[in-house]
């Protein structure tokens, strides 16, 4: 069997979940979809790069799950259902035990999620991962980052800080217990939260460049300021026992893949709901006004006079 | 401006044409597509790499246009009529003229198929291009490699092995006439061919892969043999005054990005006209039989006994 072969076999074997509307897989020049009467479609492409996106030595398992949940975290933060994706994969070499340990870490979240590899390409070159994944939205509910309105409580789920506080263990030359590998490694994209938000939240969008920068890009979309109160963090445990400076930056240096939401003061209640129901931390962390740019507390009333920088995926 | 933020500008002015299906394009989490009743979505993936996919010195506009053109392909081999593109674009560092002139080539290439940039992603790194394009096909029509009937001819669009004999000079360090350079630059996809094939033709691919790697596939997944006159080929006119091996080996090489089809041997007059209306050779090159592989002939009756390789993407 030519390394070609070899690889293209390898990598249906990734195939996700099986679903009536993909007419045609791979194997041909294209794939054929049937899209749902009633739905929009929603996209999203992004790539990862070996030694950028994550570190060189990762586990191939855990290359194919974080680059398919990167991508699912996109869709999340619409508020689509995921449905298909297509991989290109650009590798050095046709390594079997390599490709079988990607094709299952992306297989299986792929079919925990109800998602089907509708096709891709295989090319040679220094590793690195483009995925486009589909998803599907009602006619008339989507979560932009524009829709946020001025006087509404702005959200972020989950706990933030250790994906940033482990990946500066590993580029320090430092090593993870097992329970922080694994969070590194196999981070969780919050597509059930996402839809859920729907009919609940303004706006959203994933926490992937880090809460400054990103609350920076919702406050822009919707032409409104955004005052986070740094105090209010929901800060993962493992950051408990830093200076909390030193804490609140690794919170908002990014790859949490949690969601940032706004929603009106007067959804509090649906969402503790949804958080009792989802088992997922919903922590209002600030306040949209009228203005510009985001703005940091470190207290009520008191701004943050310090600097707390996410990263920009181009200048890594 | 940051070097990111100049990116992120320049590529959009590559948007290729508005479209009213496309309701939310580029810079939000995904965008929100609305997909046509009474039709299917046909989607293909294709990743070019520097040096490996195109020479490394190409001038960004051939780039941009090629990368498109490589992915409009696959669309037209489905009989598929584009509609959408994203791009996944990295690049080693965020040169404002090389921006503007892959833009170009990109956005004029889209803006002539009516084709919209509906989002992507930039990563630093070696240059490579991934697109993933989407098409409408009618419910009941597709042009599958799986198609073809025992007994059909076997059809090539255009003029072949241009493309391998200049690609050849340029890596073997001659230069190019400004003609041939366009040529190898400017692939032309067969948009129009495909979908007017969609009731003529009972299988069809495109010529990337080289005629005989391509016919292998379509005569595999059709379970059959497919027999090729090599006397038939239609030879680019700069091979003319090549020995007859060489032509018809340049000729199976590949990168040419015509359409081998199949049809029923009652369509030729059909045939005729199409090629006629399009100014497009259409050549019968061989014909489909109970067996499998693929069989070239000097001539009616006379087996070749040479051997004509085309070329695996993963492998060069």
């Amino acid at each position: 069997m030519s390394e070609f072969a070899l690889i293209r076999q390898l990598l249906m074997s990734a195939t996700g979940a099986p679903r009536s509307d993909v007419q045609l897989g791979p194997g041909d020049d294209a794939a054929i979809l049937q899209a749902p009467a009633g739905y929009r479609l929603a996209t999203s492409s992004d790539t990862l790069i070996a030694g950028r996106h994550f570190p060189e030595n990762t586990v191939p398992e855990a290359v194919g799950h974080k680059a398919l949940a990167v991508n699912l975290s996109d869709l999340a933060a619409m508020g689509a259902k995921p449905a298909w994706v297509s991989l290109a994969l650009t590798l050095p070499e046709a390594s079997e035990v390599w490709l079988r340990g990607f094709a299952s870490g992306f297989g299986a979240l792929a079919a925990e999620y109800g998602v089907a590899l509708i096709g891709g390409d295989t090319t040679r070159g220094p590793l690195s991962v483009t995925l486009t994944v589909t998803g599907f939205l009602p006619e008339s509910q989507a979560l932009l980052r524009s829709g946020a309105q001025i006087g509404e409580s702005v959200y972020v789920s989950g706990r933030l800080g250790a994906a940033a506080q482990e990946l500066g263990q590993v580029l320090q030359g430092g090593s993870l217990s097992p329970d922080q590998r694994r969070h590194l490694d196999y981070p969780q994209p919050r597509v059930e939260l996402g839809q859920q938000l729907l009919p609940v939240a303004s706006s959203a969008m994933d926490l992937s460049d880090g809460l400054l920068s990103d609350a920076a890009h919702l406050a822009a979309a919707s032409e409104l300021a955004v005052d986070i109160d740094l105090s209010r963090l929901p800060l993962a445990e493992s950051l408990a026992s830093l200076p909390r400076e030193e804490a609140w930056a690794l919170a908002s240096a990014g790859d949490d893949y949690e969601l940032l939401f706004t929603a009106p003061n007067v959804e509090s209640p649906r969402l503790e709901a949804l958080s009792q129901t989802l088992g997922l931390p919903l922590t209002r962390v600030g306040r949209t006004r009228e203005g510009d740019g985001v703005h940091c507390f470190e207290r009520d009333g008191v701004p943050f006079e310090g600097r707390l920088q996410g990263y920009d995926h181009f200048l890594r």
